[in-house]
């Protein structure tokens, strides 16, 4: 029987039993961060060199020179020729699928006149060049590229540049076949922080891109940060959660089947069942008991349900609707009756999947939405991935003689008031004398 | 006379001395790390204790009890009431402006419904909570405190709350003014380390928040790196930078005091002039000669122009734009007759001041556009601070039986190709048997 943790709200100790399942932090791991340093610190002072040296020393890959670490564009073609036509055009119906639904967040420029001739906006711009981390050997995701390439392209990034490590030279035909599909520019064979180097800082044959964003280990999430700053980077993921709330209708099956699919992902990962029916938790529990040997990845499930999983039942809907507020889900599944009613009380989720038939696991590759969300409550202040993280803003402002008038005496005040009078000065000379 | 640099784009070794003036980083400081952990650590488990401890120390101020931190509102009030007329007519036109301009930046909710009747979008929600730091003493910006708190409200935050030492007690009447302008929810006369603890995990006294914004000292964005992921955070900025592009055809006097008022910032900050008039370089630089005497700060402004500022002259209007571009400035001056013609070639740029008549120092203050921008060429990657940064995104999915039964096909398909069996499974009890 799973060992899973049966909390009910009103119970006496509920609210810091709760706090010990959600509480998630990296601690920043001090050889980590002095291994990454000194593999940037490399990179940067000697470009290739390092990296071939570190590709043999971790991927034990041994190549002659820089543009080996290249995979020439007509194998991504040949990967996508090689792998079985359902793969094949499950990928490219889920990347059409992506850029259909990212189209829809596209920013654009505007701007309006003042009634004296004074212009204001904001001018949206692509950025020019991104890099791509995509996880090598056993974790290989295809859907991982699809969701970081889709919407950069979208945006109208120029060069995209993906980096993949082949872990003894192993290449995974349907990331290079996503890949294709997707449009990346260039793909290098390269993992860990000194890919990462490489793409902030560029090597003789790695371009310096001007973003960079993926999934990876601890190696790969330091780097990310210390580079931070040179280039812009994603957010830091921690591990994947789901907090699935069901009104008592839907197959328990199916619930315990989906708590399941997140739970499957790492032991650290996280499934949580809220409900105001206390049979139908226990329904759900008898489920997952029933159909847990039936999941290959039954070790990493148990282990992650009973570390961090919860089933937790609820006397109302309002009690659950706080609740969910307050743990801010990276998925949250509202697998109810009428999901669309609830859903302006929702205010903290990362991606919401409503209905009986929304599994989240549709979202995961090909329903359209992101399916890299802001995990460990950071939805309380952060967005899926998206268009607009491709995108950038510049403030528009153009005076007409009368609006720099006005706007010069005012700001020669504040200025002054600021103790800074070169300001005051600069505004003023605008002023009509 | 003053040594400012002048570079020609076409000498030899223009670009590497062009990469040495550029070149920022912020040196992580041990010993500003472990003070700041340390801080945090005594924040989190000691609470109001803690911050009464270091406020005692830091601001030498000595406060009895946690509430005495909190400014009360009828004081925030009475400050407007008592800063002078002409100060508080400008911060109130320069708040309604930026509450203007920053209305176009509000994000919707959208989403759409395929023909089987699956609903794809993304609903756009307000955070909860920001908190605001604002820096005490002789640097006490008002402006800042409407550049971050009008977005915020804009957005929608409900809680708004603010953070400001007071130095040995001393209150900066227009700050407190400002926050009341812009309708600040609580203010407490808190910095440093210890504010933003306070901010980021809560204490007795001071409730946790969801983000936290605003410009700060060493301590301040050493303590906002350490808190990131607990709560949101804004850009960690650089020194502040300038680049005015100029036709020789405005009064050189304009764009001598110009250049001035972002040297004036700080020792660090960087102005920089690119003309393809070498004479009207020129005359810039004797107008800089001729006016530095009548700044006041300007030992301050010599020392950032003879250690970071520059002249560049350039042959053509192409190599300019190529230039800006490079350098991506926080402040870009488009001192020419049709800065719109030129405007689409500009990709990377914080803000863009059009025209002779547009100061920089108009935007600063009340323009209507942010005066929190990029900084330190991030402007390839970043954007001005706006209601976009106080809103996030929630994506919404809710498939029809006839939508999860093809998507529950291809993600099973997809899904088995990653290994990742129970999602499968979860994807398929939605197909139809």
């Amino acid at each position: 029987m799973l060992n899973i943790r049966k909390l009910s709200i009103d119970s006496e100790g509920f609210k810091p039993e709760l706090e010990k399942l959600l509480a998630w932090e990296t601690v920043s791991n001090e050889s980590v961060n002095s291994v990454v340093k000194d593999v940037i610190h490399n990179v940067r002072t000697r470009g290739d060199e390092a990296l071939l040296e570190y590709t043999a020393k971790f991927d034990r890959l041994s190549l002659e020179k820089g543009s080996d670490l290249e995979v020439p564009k007509a194998e991504l073609t040949a990967a996508l020729n090689r792998i079985p036509q359902d793969q094949k055009d499950g990928l490219e119906l889920a990347a059409q699928r992506v850029k259909d639904y990212h189209e829809n967040q596209i920013m654009k420029s505007w701007s309006y006149r003042e009634a004296d001739g004074t212009m204001l906006g904001q001018q949206v711009t692509a950025l020019d060049s991104v890099g791509l981390y995509v996880p090598g050997g056993k974790a290989a995701y295809p859907s991982s590229v699809i969701m970081n390439a889709v919407p950069a392209k979208v945006a109208g990034v120029k060069d995209l540049i993906m980096v993949v490590p082949t872990p003894d030279g192993e290449v995974n035909d349907m990331v290079l076949a996503a890949a294709a599909i997707c449009g990346v520019d260039r793909v290098f064979k390269l993992g860990g922080a000194q890919a990462v180097a490489a793409l902030a800082y560029g090597t003789e044959t790695v371009p310096c891109v001007d973003k960079i964003v993926g999934p990876g280990n601890i190696y790969v999430a330091t780097a990310k940060r210390e580079v931070f700053g040179a280039v812009g980077i994603d957010m830091i993921a921690g591990p994947s959660e789901i907090l699935v709330y069901c009104d008592g209708q839907t197959d328990p099956d199916w619930i315990a089947v989906d708590l399941f699919s997140q739970a499957e992902h790492d032991e650290d990962a996280q499934s949580i069942l809220v409900t105001q029916d206390a049979e139908f938790a226990e329904k759900v529990y008898e489920s997952m008991n029933k159909l847990i040997s039936e999941m290959p990845r039954q070790a990493i499930i148990t282990k992650a349900l009973e570390d961090r999983g919860a089933i937790i039942v609820v006397e109302n809907e309002d009690q659950a609707i706080d609740l969910i507020n307050y743990i801010a889900p990276e998925h949250l599944e509202l697998s109810i009756e009428d999901p669309e009613a609830l859903l302006p009380k929702i205010k903290h989720a990362g991606a919401i999947f409503m209905g009986r038939y929304t599994a989240e696991a549709l979202g995961d590759y090909c329903a359209g939405p992101n399916h890299v969300l802001p995990t460990s409550r950071t939805a309380r202040f952060s967005s899926p991935l998206g268009v607009y993280d491709f995108q950038k803003r510049s403030s528009l402002i153009m005076c007409s003689a009368e609006g720099a008038n006005l706007l010069g005496q005012v700001a020669g005040v504040l200025a002054d008031g600021e103790g800074l009078q070169a300001h005051a000065a600069s505004a003023r000379y605008r002023v009509k004398k």
